[in-house]
């Protein structure tokens, strides 16, 4: 499976992920911006998404619905800064944790390359480093390389 | 005059600031809550603002336009992640910098004290740390600490 490079500075707040993925920057930016296709991709081993609400543009908001076999049910949501096949700007929660206000900045910039492939690179911005490191040992990295890797094929059939 | 504490961890990517107001916090959150009220405070020597779009909830958007005595014009705006009198998330972007996608994550946090007094405490979440050191470099701070006493001007006059 192909590995997307993460880089989190050393005592830092952000994360940097990079991934290029085998698939036309127009198919990819469509899996990424229709709630049908983000319900079939953004799953893992054991639970499935609903997309509860997603407006792709400025002030839009996203609120996705994370369900697991064994009941668990937590809430993945923001509002939406920017949206457009360049860049998406957007804020991000997660309802699991102990209190709001741990929100993320995350951008997304997709670039075309050659030979019909696109590269995807996302910055988060953390409120601190403790929050930072917090997400890197969630085990975010194992989740995000199947998910992305959901994503890519997803792409490619359409 | 009153300063703001601010602090920015080396090489990091955050800006923290805090200033405790002589004034209760329902006053403080009005005079941050009120499009009139905000175009009394956020001014500075030169310039004014003028509150072209502001929805004060989760999903709403914000859009403050300066002008300066010298013509130049310049856009603040912005999305709203939370919007409550003991916690504000919003996004920020300013239309000086030559490209877009330098948004900045605020969060701004009211706490009572005793005596009729509040704190308020800013954190700011950039994407990195030269865009970070930017800001710091640009002379924010004296026109925050001037920003800040007229807030806390207009906060008492209510």
């Amino acid at each position: 499976m192909t590995k997307a490079t993460v880089t989190a500075p050393e005592g830092g707040s952000t994360i940097g992920i990079e991934r290029i993925f085998d698939v036309a920057k127009s198919k990819l930016f469509k899996a990424m911006s229709d709630p049908k296709l983000i319900e079939e991709w953004w799953t893992g081993p054991g639970y499935n998404i609903t997309v509860e609400e997603f407006t792709p543009e400025e002030g839009g908001k996203w609120r996705y619905v994370q369900r697991s076999d064994d009941g668990q049910e937590f809430v993945f949501y923001g509002v939406v800064h920017e949206f457009g096949p360049d860049r998406v700007v957007q804020t991000f929660e997660f309802s699991g944790l102990p209190e709001r206000g741990h929100v993320i900045l995350e951008k997304m910039e997709l670039t075309e390359l050659e030979g019909n492939k696109t590269k995807l690179h996302v910055t988060q911005a953390f409120f601190s480093n403790d929050e930072r490191d917090g997400m890197l040992a969630s085990g975010m990295e194992d989740g995000m390389n199947q998910t992305y890797a959901k994503l890519e094929e997803v792409a490619k059939n359409l």
